[in-house]
């Protein structure tokens, strides 16, 4: 291998799974019988590590392990171990306060790169089931308080100001990850890159349009620089639908690899952008068989149950543990004007960071139809004309987002655009 | 000594200071002569560390101890000796930046964590020199080239976003200096404690009005919010009239040991703020032999061309060397439209900027008044009826800069708000 790795570092390969997994306290047991029971399978089918799950005849487990490049793009993108690290640092830094929303980790090997955790089952990746119409009735709640937790429990309302800089600091060290995302979200869409696609041609001029629109440049750049600089809290770094594993009553999310303090509204709009594009999706996955419609009012109405749910849960949080050192509680524990005066202050905090939410929502959807990473809602549309106009009905309301996100009074306002962008936008192509 | 230091620390008091020099390489040769050939002096007035002048027969230093307790309250208020590093990690940092506007560092001592500089002389701190109503007719454009460079060069506007990144995890290790800015300007003063103190009993009521102004409460808290979470650059962390050494043609910038990375406009209305609180002070000095209305003029004027130097500046910087990863250069170098937006873009930037000086303006004038630690400008007003009106004029202009900053439509604006707070306020207390 060309790129350098740290000595004692090698990629596990399904071969060594089993005998790493045998030295690990208590996975023998957790796996039962002894290695040569257990099968070892591969299902990677993210963009950057490979993962193992592996199973027993009295357990399983899974085990993920970072590779020193990008698995998207391959050797020819060295890509730090240590992102194995931060992942499993930010699971420790949230799991006390999501509980059961992010998986176990039963140990990580810091000279391999890997982590061992629980292995999740019979969840499936929540992107794979929206594809494929599947309701998720509890989804919407849990994914509003995983986030209303871990944002709000790593923010200055509930952190102590020493604590947040010790951690914020360590978090600096993911620098690389930061980097990729600041790169390919926030920078490569809008210009021409060898790294991003679309599809073509019927999207080449939407492309060239948007590389020439100023203020979608401007928009992406005020984001890019509130990614830079807003450390409010511990972000998960990559909450899409494809960070998220679900069965009918239970959500789970994984892959913090990203994780970093940054903008609260980063996370939370990295959650929204990704249902909304479901939403234009479905228009490319209806048949006579399985019609979308109905199920493309669930997916607006669960876009809405998680922002109305975080912002509720996010509030009562802040109302009944804001022992951080933001907002001194002794300040406004008086008269009850004071109690309203800090409950509208609340309510004003909210509101921009649903702007916020909302802005980067339309930045995590663009970079999914220009950039280098695409989802299946829409790569699975196999008629590329059809995939074109339910990119360009996601392309329109992700120019809104950025660009005014503010004229959206709530978040029904943004169901209605969408429903209003699907029936107006006939045609592919900005 | 109660409070327990790291090995090989002592404070070195006055006779043990040229010993530790004589083995500083290179400053037995600055001094000349010997040790016994030394004079050492010290000179803190400051309210954190001790300083000694050194004068030999060929030249001189100066050196700057850290005290393990805050020197203000004594030992009973411990503080860690990182201070020191801190200090000369943030000098070490912007000196390329700003050239000699910062003092030389000739050698840090990171056991006695012990500074040693050249001495500034015949400079006399800024603030003295402005009680004694001396003009200084290069302050304003060195201050304001001071700022611009050493903010610019350490945003994201300037550096990539590894370095920042790297260096912002440094500085998170100085929570305990921002802690204390935490506490005495942004907490304490609206609040019962027993560090506080003001004219009394002339502005008894008036430290009781503010203690139960809920809108002032919560402006003071959101500024705290952004003292916490705002890391757009290094900020010198404590830039008052007090960390301004001057003679008629060169101003100087010391004590940085409250160095992190924080918001730029803390920085900016530090300086602002106390140039604001000279202006009103200067009743309180004035005499039939020292009439000071003149003087006052200057000040306004001075303030005024901090600020547009500043923002000149700094925007001259952004246009010519926008090398960070913020806005990046590339998306914007095309036709005269991108340009002419990317300009309305800088432009309201520092708007945004302006607004957050003034409100942070605010807060460092109201912390010198109700909190711990008080001004010269208006201590030395002997007499106390006197010096409460003057301290009422500067609350009024506090309160509108914190809670209504954005209605000032430039730094012209303040000053016509100080001139008529100064002529229509006529009794102390708000």
């Amino acid at each position: 291998m060309a790129i350098e790795v740290p000595p004692g570092y090698e990629p596990l390969g399904e071969e060594k799974v089993a005998a790493f997994l045998a030295a690990v306290p208590g996975v023998p047991e957790r796996l039962g019988g002894g290695p040569a029971d257990w099968s070892v399978r591969e299902v990677g089918d993210g963009n950057l590590n490979y993962v193992y799950l592996v199973d027993g005849p009295h357990g399983s487990v899974c085990v993920k392990q970072a590779l020193p490049y990008l698995r998207l793009v391959g050797e020819g993108w060295p890509l730090g171990l240590q992102r194995a690290h931060f992942e499993q640092l930010a699971t420790h830094v949230v799991a006390p306060h999501v509980g059961r929303a992010v998986p176990q980790i039963l140990h990580y090997d810091p000279t391999l790169f890997a982590i061992v955790m629980e292995k999740l089952s019979p969840h499936i990746i929540l992107r794979r089931g929206m594809v494929a119409g599947t309701r998720y009735p509890r989804l919407a709640a849990q994914i509003a308080d995983y986030m209303a937790n871990s944002l709000f429990h790593t923010s200055d309302l509930a952190l102590p100001a020493r604590r947040k800089k010790e951690l914020m600091a360590e978090f600096c060290g993911n620098w690389e990850l930061c980097g990729l995302t600041e790169e390919v979200i926030f920078t490569q869409p809008y210009m021409v890159h060898p790294h991003n696609r679309w599809t073509s041609p019927q999207l080449d001029a939407t492309a060239a349009r948007v590389r020439a629109d100023t203020e979608w440049k401007l928009a992406a750049a005020r984001l890019k620089l509130k990614f830079l600089a807003s450390p409010e809290a511990l972000l998960h770094g990559d909450l899409h639908t494809g960070s998220v594993m679900v069965t009918a009553d239970d959500t789970r999310v994984i892959d913090p690899e990203f994780a970093f303090f940054g903008p609260m509204g980063f996370d939370v709009g990295a959650m929204l952008g990704n249902l909304w594009i479901n939403f234009f999706a479905q228009d490319g996955h209806a048949t006579a068989e399985s019609p979308r419609a109905e199920y493309q009012d669930w997916v607006l109405e669960t876009a809405e149950a998680v922002w109305t749910g975080f912002r509720e849960r996010f509030l009562a949080l802040w109302r009944g543990g804001a022992t951080g050192d933001a907002y001194p509680a002794a300040h406004f524990d008086g008269d009850p004007d004071a109690i309203r005066a800090l409950e509208a202050e609340r309510q004003a905090y909210m509101d921009r960071l649903f702007i916020d939410s909302l802005a980067f929502a339309g930045a995590k959807i663009t970079r999914r139809i220009l950039g280098i990473a695409h989802n299946i809602d829409l790569e699975w549309i196999a008629d590329p004309d059809l995939r074109a106009l339910c990119e360009t009905r996601c392309l329109t309301l992700a120019r809104r987002l950025m660009l005014e996100p503010g004229r959206f009074r709530g978040i029904a306002d943004v169901s209605a655009a969408c429903r209003s962008i699907r029936s107006e936008v006939r045609t592919a192509g900005l």
